[in-house]
């Protein structure tokens, strides 16, 4: 691994290190016309080349980064994006009017995704996922963690989460596993049944994820159900993190954080009393407006948690039925322009509290001592990202030091 | 031009050849497995690779899709993409909470891009275009239509047009110029002034554009007024275009189908009588999502439009003010999910239907006697351009027969 010096750069923009919550996410550290110094894939410098250049040691390869703006490797912290099928045709019948019924009549919804994905093979549902990895590579996405949750049975939850496992040893993205065998209660069986066979999932799945996951949701799991299969999680080393609040509130937050959850997902639906309780915990609120957008829902109220202190976190949900998309720069648009977010809380949310959802220190920030994961954007402001939108900004995207994408025009 | 055989095209999805509106905009011609001949920038064969050969003639070059879906190039009929500075800062304070009286007096609005549209060189303002248009490329816009308007006098005005005029010359995409001095009322002058004013550019301008556009709205310009622009425009072969019911219906709809305006733009607030007006018309309700999207104001009512028969495309507006966007893919995800359209209807606005909105005839359609401007895809279901939203599907640009953009990973 060879040391890197990025010259000319017009605008480096970037979460404060360790700054996570409160009016301080509103004021970023930029630094003009800079460079950054990289050894061993960690920053060692930030700041005016002649500074920069003084910690510098032996002949490092030069980026010449002619006048582009740098920001944080975007973190991703909530994706499915291992799945088999493709539900674009579902997406165009729903467009031309077809009700969910008739959808479902016709083999589409969840379970279709949970077909396809039973039916694909180890190997073909890691070709998708590589595909898509690369797509979100693109779009300067540098750390992800996808989820379990089409399977509903052991054999294919555990063939997902081993799928995740292998993308992370031969891709660039920095990946983290999360089994969510409670997603949904499959076809011919019973909730009570159901539930009780993820539980026994857990001792067998537990070396192949970091994270449990359940979908808390009227209809779903309940907040109890949820409680258990996130404590026999807990039991196994499995940190617990949430889907709750997206059409009900059923209670999921307070129940999350008492038990220390990492994170509490989604949020549509939240109450004051809510809003206050995660400003005062440590526990990520995640918020998907890609979700919001998709299914037309009401977004969730991020100014409010960002007002009162909440730690929060921008991620894609990135899922074939309700957000089909893999572009943080589209959900730092939807931030500012749908949820009274500004652009710096949106490029905070969406990098370094990414990280924190994730329980990875040094990551999502562009500071000495941190992970060197950083974007180079085909525009020398990084206002673009939220301002200029459908677009994707990323020309080159660098993962612990080294170059993994580059655009070619 | 050399003759271009693309084959191994998974799907081929078209709009009918002349077919505008009407439930027929809900099936499209789709051809799978196939090929398309192509032989002096024109589409001479469409079909299974055996038939398309029976056309072929001497030794084309051979273009392997390996897969790839394929669609008629984007024509986007409604841009203002000439225009000087940046207005990400502004959003930016926008996101933050500023209100658009503190933006005006911190020199934000559309003064800002006036000033530095009349600010720029010529070759400063062809720079910004250029780089504009390459990205437009890569989203798969072939056609598009550019209004002057950010001049408000005559220099800047014919400026403008003679920018768009020279970018015709040394790029791909094919322009066609407007002329929409009556855009706003500039600074230091009165409405009346100004009309008269524009009315003696008419002249000077002529021979640079195609059509004239007016701004109709409450504080702009009256219907009156308007009538007078269009008018003068018409008594100099500038056929009438126009901005109106984006925020108040003043009655532009009316007055411009009774002068047989070629488009109505925005069509935010549209009342029935209108959509009854405009079924029953030659001239293309073009609308604007983006707009919407950005600016939070209600979408067109595009789905009665469709369903009462009215010619109905879809643009981008691309402007620094109200629609900071290039990317017609997105805009059909929006009119999918939140204007009630199929993904038919809305390829066949944006390609075939945004022809006939700058009456182009044989553009925007995959048929023999069609001009060639197709996109290859990286993906082999076209209904991924609404599904997979925030994401550029467009893997190869052919314009007039020749390969003018391809994507390298
Ligand atoms: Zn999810
Ligand atoms: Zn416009």
């Amino acid at each position: 691994m060879s040391n890197l010096l990025i010259q000319n750069i017009s605008q480096i923009a970037t979460p404060k290190p360790g700054v996570y919550r409160g009016s301080e996410l509103r004021g970023l550290n930029i630094y003009e016309n800079a460079a950054i110094y990289i050894s061993e894939g960690s920053i060692k410098a930030v700041g005016a080349l002649s500074e920069v250049l003084e910690k510098v040691e032996g002949h490092p390869v030069i980026l010449d980064a002619e006048g582009k703006a740098a920001v944080p490797g975007f973190v991703d912290s909530h994706s499915h994006l291992v799945f088999g099928g493709n539900r674009a045709d579902e997406f165009a019948m729903r467009s031309a009017g077809m009700s969910y019924e008739e959808i479902a009549e016709q083999g589409g919804g969840i379970v279709s995704t949970v077909e396809a994905t039973r039916n694909a093979s180890k190997e073909e549902l890691k070709n998708l996922g590589r595909i898509r990895l690369q797509k979100a590579l693109r779009q300067g996405i540098t750390t992800m963690e996808i989820k379990s949750g089409y399977g509903l049975d052991l054999e294919t939850e555990r063939k997902m989460l081993e799928v995740i496992n292998e993308l992370k040893e031969e891709q660039p993205i920095e990946l983290t596993a999360t089994f969510l065998g409670a997603h949904a209660v499959p076809k011919n069986s019973s909730r009570e049944e159901y539930l009780e066979e993820v539980l026994t999932m857990i001792p067998e799945i537990a070396e192949l994820a970091e994270y449990c996951d359940v979908f808390c949701e009227k209809g779903y799991f309940s907040v109890e159900e949820t409680r258990k299969v996130l404590e026999k999680g807990m039991e196994y080393d499995l940190k617990p993190k949430l889907h709750t609040n997206q059409f009900n509130d059923i209670g999921g937050v307070e129940m999350a954080i008492g038990l220390g959850a990492v994170s509490v997902d989604h949020l549509e639906v939240l109450s004051e009393e809510d809003i206050q309780r995660l400003a005062r915990s440590e526990t990520v609120a995640t918020i998907l407006p890609g979700v919001s957008y998709f299914l037309n829902i009401p977004y969730s109220p991020a100014r409010k948690l960002l007002d009162k202190g909440a730690l929060v976190a921008l991620a894609t949900d990135f899922n074939p039925g309700s957000s089909m998309t893999i572009s943080v720069q589209l959900l730092m648009s939807m931030a500012c322009t749908k949820m009274g977010m500004s652009v710096e809380e949106a490029l905070c949310c969406a990098t370094q509290n990414g990280a924190k959802a994730l329980e990875k220190e040094k990551l999502g920030c562009i500071a000495a001592g941190y992970q060197a994961d950083i974007l180079l954007l085909d525009s020398d402001n990084y206002k673009d990202l939220a301002y200029f939108f459908g677009e994707n900004h990323v020309h080159t995207v660098i993962k612990k030091g080294e170059k993994v994408w580059e655009s070619r025009g």
